[in-house]
Formats: C-alpha cells, sequence, structure tokens
C-alpha cells in the first residue's frame, strides 16, 4: 500500500493518553451499580454480570500485577466509524506494556470470523501501518448479530485453541449488548474468557452519563461540516439553489445537529422533534415553504437545509403509512406482480385505509414507488433508500407554485440534492478521536489485565485535556433496560436520541428563526492536524455543550 | 459573520509571492506573438490587440513608475473555484503597493453587474474577510455572456462613472475570450481602459504552454480526492458495495484524471479516450462488467468507479441519439403533450432512426425519461441532470445477471452512488492555490500599471517553489483559434482536453490494468495548512507530471 504524503506524516502521530494510564496503573473500586431501569428483570438476566461496580484507573507507583502472559482476541461490529484502528493499537500497546509476550488477535470480518475462525495475528509491523488512519480494513467488519448459544460455543472453540483470556468488541448499542450477554454466558459455563465492549458508532446515540461520546461522531461530523460548509459558501456565492442535504443516522439526529451547531444552514430538521411535536410531512413542507417564501421577499432564492436520514420514520403519519404498506404487501404481493408500476400504485392505493391512502396519493410518483418496490429481507421498507431530500424538495415545489398561483410567493426555486454518510464515516480520525480510541484500546487491556467482565470501556472528561481524562470501566448492564425488539422484551443498551431539553438541541433552538431568514452560513474547512489546538484539538459542538462549555 | 477556529487562523496567512513582484518591477518585453492557428482570421479581427508581445516581470532597483492614482474594477464570471478571493485581494494589494491612492470597485453578481451599474467599492477592512477563503461570495459571480457592443457601451458609462482606467475579468476560456473582444472594441473607441483577465476554472481545461493551470483546479481535485479516499477506504472496510462518482467537469475530464491518480480507484472513465477510440455505451458496460467479474472470481465483490461528468456526449452514439432526441422533441413537442411517461417514451421511440431507436430502448426507463424531459433554453439536453452514475449501475447490474445465467459471473453486486461538484468549487483555497491567485491578482495590477490590455495574467513555473515562479503577461489573442459555435465561425480560446499522449493520461493508463484487479485505493486525506511542506505545498498530480516531476 501506498501511502499518501499526508499519511506517512500522520503515522508517526502518536496518540495522547490520559494520565492514569502512561504508566502502571492501580484500580479504584467503586460502589456497585444498577441498571437505568427494570432492575429485576435484567438483574435475573444477567445473574453473573449485574450490579457490578464501576472501576476508574489510577496512576500506580509500582508495576501492575500480570500472573503470566495472556492472549486477546478483538472483534469490529457494524458500520465503519473512524478510529476504528486507534482502538486496535491502543490494546495492542496497552498488552504489550503489561507483558512483551502477550499476543493479540483479530476476527474477519466482523463478528462471522469469529464464528467461523477466520482470524490473524496482529503483529507490530502490521499495526504500524494501520495507525491513526480510518476505516475498518485493518481486519474488516461485519453486521452478523452474536446473539445465540450456538455462536458463543463456536466462538469458545477459537478462544481455546489461540488461548484468548478475553475478547474485545468495538461496536455500537446492540454489539455492545451483545458483548454483554456473551460476558454473562461466558461467566455462567465456566469459559474462563472475559468479554469487553468499546463505544463506537459515528451515530453519536451510544452515550450516557459514563460513555460521553461513541468514538468516530467527531470525526464523521467533521467532515461532513466540511463539505457542507463549502456547498454553503457555493450556495451563498452562486445565490440560486437549494440545496438538500441528507446526513447519515437512521435512529437520531446527533449528526444533523450537529452538522448544525457547526455550519449554521437556513433549516436543519430534527426527527426527535418531528417526533415529539407529532409533526406532519404536510407540517414540514410548509415550514420549509414559509423559510423558502420568507427569504425570496428579502431577494434570497437560495439555502441550505439539513434533512437527517432516518427523518420519515419519525413522522407518525409517515411511519403508520410505511407500516400499513408493510402489511398490504406481504399480503397481496401476488396480486401485483407483473402491473407496471402506474397499475402497480393504483393497486396498492385501493388497499390503504383512506388516511393512509391520501397520505400516499400525495407524495411524488417516485417516491411512492421507492416505498412500495424496496423491502429488506425482513419485509420492511428499507428507508435509507428513500430518497428524503428529494421527496421533500418535489413537495415544496409543488406547493410553491400554488402559493405563487395565491400571490404569496413569486421567488425562484431551484433544488440540489447530496447525501454524506460513506464519505465520513472511514476517514481518517481527528487528533480528539485518533487520542479517545487510542486511550479506549490501551483502556481496555487495563480492564482485562484486572481481571473484569461484563465491562465497556470508558474514558471520560473528554472536554478537558486529554491529561486529564478519567479512565475506567462501567458495567454495560448498568447501562440497559427492556425494551420491546421484533414482538419480545429484551434487554439492551438505552439508545440516546437528540435530547429536546439539552444543551445542544436548544443551543439550535435558539438560533433556528435567525439562521433561516438570515445568510449567516459557517465554514469549518477541512479537518487539520498540525495547526495551533484550537483548530486541531477542539471537540464536537455537542460534546462542549453537553458539558457546559464555551462554543 | 462569525468565523471558524480554522478561518480565524487561516485569515492570517499571507500568500508567498515569486521574487519578482516582491518589490518594484520592470517589464521585460517579449517577441511579438501569433495565434495558435487560424493567424489571417483572428488578426482580422483583432487589429488592435493581435501580435502583442509576451511581457515578464523582473525585480528592479528603481521604484514603478506611477503616473497618478488610478481605479480599477473587476468581475467574478462564471461558476465558483477556490482562490477567487485571493485574486482579489492580490490584485487590491498590488494597487495598493503602486499607490495608496489607488482604488478597487467590484461589480456585482458577474457581468450583469456590470452591465447593470451594480458595484461596490473593495477596502481593506472588507476584504480582509476574505483573505484565504474560498467561495466568490465577496461580491458574487454570475453567467451572463459580455459580448454584444451594446453590453460594452453601458459598461463603459459606469467604468467613465468611476474613473476607471482597466477592468479586470476573472473567468474561464469563454470568459477570457470575450475579454478579449471587449480589450479590442474599447482599444478601437479610444475608450482608454485596458482590460486583463485571469485563468479561472476548477475543470483544468483553461491551460496551455502559458497557462500551466487554472486556478481553483487544485483545491477542488483535492476535496473530491479527499472523500473519495474516504469511501475508498469504508468500501475496503465494508468489501460489499460498488461506488459509482461521478465528478464535476462537463467536457474535459481532467478532474476525473486527477482524482484518479490520487485515489487510484479500480476504474476511472476518461471521455477524452472515448470519443477516441469511438467507444459506444455497450463498450463501456463491458469493460465495467469484465473488470467487476474478474474481482469477483478473487472474492472481491466490491470497487470504485469514477465517472467524468460530461462522458455521455464523448460517447459518439449517445451524442448521436442526444442530438436526433433534441430535434424530435422540438418537431413534435405537442404532439408528446399530455402523454403517460411510458406512451410519451414508446412515441419518441417510434420517430426516432432504427440505431437511435435501439439504444433509446436499451436504456434504462428513467434514464431514457431524462433525456426526454429537460431541455435548457436553447434546447438542448441538460446533460449536468443525466444521472450517468446510476445509467452505468443498472446497465452493469442487468449485464451482470446475464453473465449469471451463462455462467460467467457468480458474484454479488451493489451500488451506491455519488456525485461531487458544490462540495469543492468554494473550499477554502489550498496553500498552492491561496499563492497562486493571490500572485495572479497582483501580477494583474503590475500588469494594469504597464499600461496593457488584452493580455492574461501569467504566473509559470509552477512546479516550483514560489519565489521561483514566473510572472506576466501572455496576449489572450495568441491562444485563440476559429471555432464553430452555435453555427458560426467564432475566435476563441482553445480549450484544453485531457491530452492522450500527456503524461498524467499515459501515467493512468499505465496503471489501470492493475488499479482494476488489485485493491490499490490511496487515501489522500483532507487539506492540510500547517504542516510539512510535502503535505501541504504540494500541486497537483496533473502539473507535477505534465512537468515531468516525479510524483
Amino acid at each position: 500500500m501506498k501511502k499518501s504524503p499526508l499519511q506517512r506524516v500522520r503515522s508517526e502521530y502518536q496518540p495522547k493518553l490520559p494520565k492514569a494510564l502512561q504508566g502502571p496503573v492501580k484500580v479504584k473500586i467503586g460502589e456497585a451499580t444498577e441498571s437505568v431501569a427494570d432492575q429485576e428483570e435484567i438483574k435475573k438476566l444477567f445473574p453473573h454480570t449485574y450490579g457490578m461496580p464501576i472501576v476508574q484507573f489510577e496512576a500506580s507507583n509500582e508495576p501492575e500485577h500480570v500472573e503470566e502472559p495472556f492472549n486477546v482476541g478483538i472483534i469490529l461490529s457494524g458500520g465503519q466509524a473512524p478510529g476504528g484502528h486507534n482502538v486496535v493499537s491502543g490494546i495492542f500497546d496497552g498488552l504489550k506494556r503489561l507483558n512483551k509476550e502477550n499476543r493479540l488477535y483479530g476476527f474477519l470480518m466482523g463478528p462471522s470470523g469469529f464464528i467461523k475462525h477466520q482470524y490473524m495475528e496482529l503483529t507490530a509491523g502490521y499495526i504500524k501501518e494501520y495507525r491513526n488512519t480510518g476505516g475498518f480494513d485493518i481486519i474488516g467488519s461485519g453486521r452478523t448479530k452474536l446473539e445465540t448459544p450456538e455462536q458463543f460455543e463456536e466462538g469458545l472453540k477459537i478462544l481455546k485453541e489461540l488461548n484468548i483470556k478475553a475478547l474485545v468488541i468495538i461496536g455500537g448499542d446492540d454489539s455492545n449488548t451483545n458483548a454483554a450477554v456473551l460476558a454473562e454466558y461466558y461467566q455462567n459455563i465456566g469459559a474462563g474468557v472475559q468479554v469487553i465492549g468499546v463505544p463506537k458508532t459515528i451515530d453519536g446515540d451510544l452515550k450516557n452519563k459514563w460513555i460521553e461520546t461513541s468514538f468516530g461522531f467527531d470525526t464523521a461530523c467533521k467532515v461532513y461540516s466540511e463539505v457542507i460548509g463549502n456547498i454553503q459558501r457555493d450556495c451563498n456565492s452562486a445565490k440560486k439553489y437549494y440545496h438538500f442535504v441528507k446526513l447519515m443516522g437512521r435512529s437520531a439526529s446527533h449528526i444533523a445537529l450537529e452538522c448544525a451547531l457547526e455550519t449554521q444552514p437556513n433549516v436543519c430538521l430534527i426527527s426527535e422533534e418531528v417526533l415529539a411535536k407529532r409533526m406532519t410531512l404536510d407540517n414540514i413542507v410548509s415550514y420549509l415553504c414559509y423559510v423558502i417564501s420568507e427569504r425570496a421577499k428579502l431577494g434570497w432564492n437560495f439555502g441550505t437545509v439539513l434533512v437527517p436520514e432516518g427523518l420519515i420514520e419519525f413522522i407518525p403519519s409517515m411511519k403508520d403509512l410505511i407500516s400499513e404498506l408493510n402489511d398490504v404487501l406481504a399480503a397481496h404481493s401476488n396480486e401485483f406482480e407483473g402491473l407496471d408500476e402506474m397499475d402497480k400504485l393504483r393497486a396498492i392505493h385501493a388497499k390503504l385505509s383512506p388516511t393512509n391512502a391520501d397520505l400516499f396519493k400525495s407524495l411524488p410518483k417516485h417516491i411512492a414507488l421507492q416505498l412500495s418496490l424496496d423491502r429488506d429481507s425482513h419485509g420492511n421498507v428499507q428507508v435509507s433508500l428513500i430518497e428524503t431530500e428529494s421527496l421533500l424538495s418535489e413537495m415544496v415545489k409543488k406547493r410553491l407554485e400554488e402559493m405563487r398561483e395565491n400571490g404569496q410567493y413569486s421567488g425562484k426555486f431551484n433544488a440540489q440534492h447530496h447525501f454524506f454518510g460513506y464519505e465520513g464515516r472511514c476517514a481518517d480520525p481527528t487528533n480528539f478521536d485518533a487520542d479517545y480510541t487510542y486511550a479506549l484500546g490501551f483502556n481496555a487491556a487495563m480492564l482485562i489485565n484486572a481481571g473484569l467482565t461484563g465491562y465497556m470501556s470508558s474514558v471520560r472528561n473528554l472536554t478537558e485535556k486529554s491529561e486529564y481524562w478519567i479512565a475506567g470501566g462501567i458495567p454495560i448492564t448498568m447501562m440497559m433496560n427492556m425494551e420491546k425488539r421484533h414482538g419480545h422484551m429484551k434487554p439492551v443498551i438505552q439508545k440516546a436520541l437528540v435530547n429536546l431539553n439539552g444543551k445542544p438541541y436548544l443551543k439550535f433552538a435558539s438560533m433556528r428563526e435567525t439562521l433561516a431568514l438570515n445568510t449567516l452560513y459557517q465554514y469549518p474547512g477541512p479537518i487539520q492536524y498540525f495547526g495551533p489546538a484550537e483548530v486541531c484539538d477542539r471537540p464536537s459542538m455537542t460534546l462542549l455543550l453537553e458539558h457546559d462549555k464555551e462554543v
């Protein structure tokens, strides 16, 4: 692999560690914990790993106690997030500091490599090639869910074969939930294997009091903000387009919100607000048309609109429509076969309840087709394939024409569409994410050495300089509650949606009207690695605001 | 305007000037010139500005001669390109060095501001806000063409009113052609106004022996290469998608080629090659399917394909089809009115010649509709609206299914689509573009002071350190030839398409097979401003290769 000039220089970057991890550590044990809700049920489901204490590492004057050399396995689970490679190198360096004989194995292409016994040993020379780089290509990732005893037993075989003492699972909320289940399982059967989770997801929805942010969120949002800023500068130079920008983030709108705080677009839709206010598609279109027509009065026929990817599933009426469509398509699929597009749409329309039929009819044809065609293997519509950004712009265009006929609008409306997701998931990590992930990995090695299982690697106090970061472990069961999944109540880590009483949202909401009716774009520019700290090391606005910092 | 942390630091950057421009200059006059072709016709059309010498500035020990304070006007013409603001600040600083009383006026929103007398004075405090930033928002840009005597006369009124001695037009090949026509016109009527052009376009197609590159190309390509690199890292981590990336650049494929050299995708199509080899759409689809099926044999069902925006107009058979469609739609538009989509396609199909009818029928329906619906005000299809990236991926998908039935393919094919254009046109300029544009602007001020008109600002030797850059002026007529435009022969600056015998293309062609059947992606990462020179100051690969430099 030939490296780019930036990569060559960047590979020499030494990520900063919290003071406590810079030398030997001692373990400070906290109080016993409880889950955030449904304590009785969760305690019953996790008899061996429930109620464990929070632990924190402190600098020690004595070397760590290491019984004998041990081996560790790692799995990268789910979607890519910037910094994954530094988690791996952090674990590696932590293990080697404990004992040069310790070994690290990577399971290939996610949990499936664990089950199928596909792995490689990660050596110093191999890891060197991946330090401070984006991507999960060091061992690959995958979406296989690790949840059945059969899988756990299959995996245990290779763990035993490789003499692995602990497994580190780097993943989002679901993967960490499964890590807790696996930890409990191995504890229950006395397998002698620890399981440690590491909080990853660009979506930013794996966070709570103890996990201040998931890794990758910072970098991904900065890449998206860079290109949104560039588009806004173009928008404000050409003054002739409305740019509709859809942003990855299927359930939560953290990414859209962070990008809005960074770039100050004219509009940013927040799914959680749409749901809380029970807004309809019509409400959203009306709001957009209000902003566009008011800006037109000021002579501005241009603007920017950020749209979270998961929006339409948060619009209650759309959710109802999609749900009925799922049923209708499942029940009548053979009747629709062979029909041409228009006939199919008419046939579906005829089967819908009156409210949903009206909504279905109001949609642009290609969107109605997307909703009618694409089902995943579970029979659900694949929302990521719905072009929400063009759905909105087309409905806005139509409404504006009606307004024009009524004399309420006399501007020009031309739209451009963008979707940013893959552009940010594998970017080279910012200094923040490079340091954070390296610390998370290094810390995971210390958790293993402390003999812990069912813990998530936790590095906190992230708005301070990295030397003051607090490193330790949180029992995963502590973050759990019971939720319905596929019709059954299951113990899961609570997902953090955008908090409508939280500072990031409130900050945005306080600016919203001003941003809509002015042109106050900000242009964050590209991620910098070598400049002054205020440019290179600044964490996300979301994190700063959540911790009452100035932004 | 609240600035981002990067912008605050970056605004302090002092662009580097060639040694010759760092103090007083003297003018070195070269030999008389000739146009690149059609000398007789062009001489006849430009009796006052044809044959002028190339000039070059050299450092002088004596202060420049400046008669008395003078005023200058500027116009930003056409699409945005990174660095436009530094051209403005370079002119400003150049004028102020000559005489503190000199003034600079900007015409608003492109040539239309000149004709409509909309302008503002550009003062030190205002310009300060825009130094080293992307965008053309300092005065706005526009696409009005400056080509009629009525416009020239209308503009002259405001020039006289503001006592403007020279007009600087910052634009692409067409705008610079018009600058030459305007220079000749004002010279002919003795208007006493000089006209100077500055070579701008991200497309990279305004270049020749004297203009080594147009400004903005470097930055735009680096932004696109950053996000393409990120996508490639994702592609190589997830190993499940083919990413089709369409890149801006309507006529030439310089952007796609530069990005291919920077990122090493599996495939990059080059329009100029398609034209030269008279490739059909079928040829292109076959090549893509060859690469995809060969990669599938290696177990790789993922890859990246770069597609230049203007591709389909370079496919001879598609060009024929589009041309006939233009005629058919113009002649029969009323017959097609009110028909539904399928009927319209059938009706159009029936009117096409047999070859074009077959090709039309082979296209995915939504592409056929795009080709049938969208006409610009001149009755031409708007090629930028054709989703070439999905046209290709859909035809590939279909072909692969046929190959599967014949046992020639047994992989998986899933595509993602991207289009990058607006993301790069207004990015903050790289150090290269920041320096180059500042030098072009500063140099333009010196050309004005030298009393020249009909010249393009030329800064050369760009692969060397900026102090060794050569600054001067080139008569625009020198770059001209006669070409047919809208049915008439006109004098125009020769557009530089990708040279299939040039080093950049040959370098790519030499790697092409290897890149297709391996996974050798490069990840350039984000533009850096503060790091080591090899990271921050490196010009484009195209420029380096064209000047026989190592890459």
